[in-house]
């Protein structure tokens, strides 16, 4: 299909995203929406945080940080809103432990290390910052839902390109940008954004993040100055979804709500694959509404969808790596009361566990359940005692009481290695109302020695 | 056609890059190499001191230059390499006068911008800088006879795109990056490769120079520094040539010989639209030649290629701007004895000029050549003399002194009004030279007050 065909009729979307932007820097969100926002905020600290030690993100504080800048670095040191938006985005994606969205990938590594470097230098509080990530989330789905599958199915890295849309509007909205200077911000993410899928795998994974992070502070920054671009670089004729949408408009397209991209959000509990989430879920259940011990245990069946098998199914993990995608091995931690939100029960020592060995040993996997994200487990004790759950961490059926105190939970598990248990409850207490925080004093308790 | 198709056979083209980047910098260029990166050094920093007075580049500045950091800004200030090669590829590219190659775009005002920041960086002569400028655009020919014309046509801006990696190959140059680290610098080039065409027009275009530069900058460092990338970035399966060129690779394609790509260099001697610059020359002969007084012309017509009526034919330009892309005008300007190098002469007061109106009145347009950037000249003085000139600039038939020659004056046109006669001077001498160019020195001739 040609560009003109597929560009026929097609709305001014740029136009319609900035108005959507501009919006947002006066909306009211509710207190769900406000929940939302924080949840995201504190799901990607911990995750940032434990980035910190990752090599990747050593190797950015090394090139980019410095005593000197206008936005702080985790891990240490400062930078450039730009560059710090770019260490500290990079540093997010480093475990691939970030939330979860259909339609640009991995919103929160892109989005919020951008509004946080931004807050920092139009000395925003906790109520901007949380209306600049939301407006980030919908910028991105409004780009999404123009543009995915077929983008990503292309080869280009969503997260990446698409995130530059976040990252840009989250910063349009803290710096108050016009709606014409909004336009120009929207050409100027567009014409930078970049990331090819092929590099999965790979350290430049993670620094996609970071420079799509980075890109959007530059895009409302220079606008902010005066700096334009093509004001329709949405649907103009070799504009971003010509050359790269791979895809015709869905005819049914419409503009997001506000705060509709907050609607379904999936975060990741554990330090593994999403795609063994599911069974972990169902057996986790099982063993904390009937206290399961090991050892009672005669065996254990997972059913999940023929297609995870290609991706999580290797059956004796020798590396920690390789444990991040065994169903076995995460339903075995799961079984032995390890923390599997924790990155450290991922390790080669683990994997070459005796115990643990066993009780892989007891567990099947069979590829036949029609779903695309679920599981069931179906556990035995003894010769007739059979215990059944299902999950299907997509369906996000947990309440959000529940879902906050899984948050801080794994927040706490990931942070109080770097900053210790004091300054990880100080953060939870300080983001408890994001409307309340103090951007400055977070930033201080996120502080690694 | 599918990306598996299209790369079926597909050589290693990333290890043959990253071999041919390698070896250049062990090259030992010939004389005329030498000469020929010291014309596109002095061209590309004529034409960016000129671009520094730019709104575009005004902005660049404030938001990336201050007192500190390792390369120096033109224009002023100081930044990390990465930025003074943001800054400085952005300002010039701001005026559209900087060399053409055919399989890029605009290679100096990616590569040599990168190449000055790295080379203060690690302190290097100009017999380095040369060779790096050589490997710059080696590889950035290298990438564009893979992709070209397809990534264009499809809406990819090439100088932006390509450009990445000639800015990314001269840095490895003067970093000296091992095979493997340069590998890795191709992939992290690749993947962060972006501009789209539907940018012309605004600044967006020139920023799409110096973010090239400054991606290829930051590619180098990062892979000196142990990052990792896809080591097969430009042939793999949604690689940069599967998701981005557009075309087949071509059945006879082989890896660029050193310095092949300065076998034919395009230098734009005239401050409008490429395509008025063959009817300029044409005129300009007969000038020169006849001592052609306006007044005693009768008429003259210019034929050029058909195509060329679309763009540069301006009946009567009313502003500097469309005087650009008036044949008449520029025309006029040369038989007004005008220098059209000077951007000076592209101002609103002289396209309201009588006299050179009077001229434009005498000139007729015909498009009915068969060339592609060739023009003829027919020129009646009274009532029987006729002369005539052809002239084509693609084909560069100039030799090596008047080259010189000419791109001397054009940088002393440029650069006098900024930093005055004798510091032109000291550059040109400075630059005789590259092998023996102190970078210092000519960095501070270059220093605008």
């Amino acid at each position: 299909m040609s560009a003109e065909s597929r560009m026929a009729g097609a709305q001014p979307f740029t136009a319609l995203l900035a108005r959507s932007i501009t919006a947002s820097g006066n909306a009211r969100p509710t207190d769900e929406q406000y929940a939302a926002a924080r949840r995201i905020l504190v799901d990607w600290l911990g995750v940032a945080l434990a980035g910190t030690t990752e090599p990747v993100a050593k190797i950015l504080r090394a090139e980019f940080a410095s005593a000197e800048g206008a936005a702080s670095v985790l891990g240490g040191g400062r930078a450039s809103a730009a560059d710090a938006a770019l260490v500290n985005g990079t540093t997010g994606h480093a475990l691939d432990y970030d939330d979860v969205q259909q339609f640009i990938g991995h919103p929160a590594t892109v989005v919020v290390p951008a509004a946080l470097a931004v807050a920092e230098t139009v000395d925003a509080g906790g109520e901007e910052l949380a209306r600049a990530i939301i407006a980030g989330y919908d910028a991105a789905r409004f780009v999404g839902t123009l543009a995915m599958p077929g983008h990503y199915d292309h080869g280009f890295h969503s997260t990446a390109t698409i995130g530059a849309f976040g990252a840009m509007a989250a910063s349009a909205v803290l710096m108050g940008l016009a709606p014409e200077e909004t336009e120009n911000a929207i050409g100027l993410a567009a014409t930078q954004a970049a990331g090819l899928k092929s590099m999965f795998g790979t350290m430049a994974k993670p620094f996609h993040a970071g420079r799509a992070a980075s890109a959007g502070v530059i895009a409302a920054r220079l606008a902010a100055r005066g700096m334009t671009a093509n004001r329709e670089s949405l649907e103009t004729d070799q504009g971003f979804l010509a050359t790269q949408a791979h895809q015709p408009v869905p005819a049914d397209w419409r503009a997001p709500r506000f705060g509709e991209s907050l609607d379904h959000l999936l975060f990741k509990y554990h330090a593994s694959c999403y795609l063994t989430h599911s069974s972990i879920e169902a057996v986790r259940q099982l063993v904390i509404e009937r206290g399961l011990i090991p050892d009672a245990l005669e065996s254990v069946v997972l059913r999940v969808p023929a297609g995870h098998l290609k991706v999580c199914n290797i059956e004796n993990p020798a590396t920690g790596l390789e444990s991040k995608f065994s169903l076995r091995q995460v339903v075995a931690l799961t079984l032995g009361g390890y923390d599997t939100a924790d990155i450290g029960v991922f390790n080669d020592m683990l994997a070459g566990d005796e115990a643990l060995g066993r009780l892989r040993g007891k567990i099947g996997v069979v590829g036949d359940l029609d779903s695309i994200f679920g599981a069931r487990a179906t556990i035995r004790i003894g010769d007739d005692t059979m215990l059944e759950a299902v999950w299907d961490v997509s369906e996000a059926d947990i309440g959000p009481n529940d879902l906050d105190d899984r948050l801080d939970r794994k927040f706490s598990v990931l942070a109080t290695p770097l900053i210790g248990a004091a300054r990880v409850r100080e953060v939870l207490d300080l983001s408890y109302d994001i409307r309340k925080t103090d951007l400055a004093k977070l930033s201080a308790s996120l502080h690694i020695a």
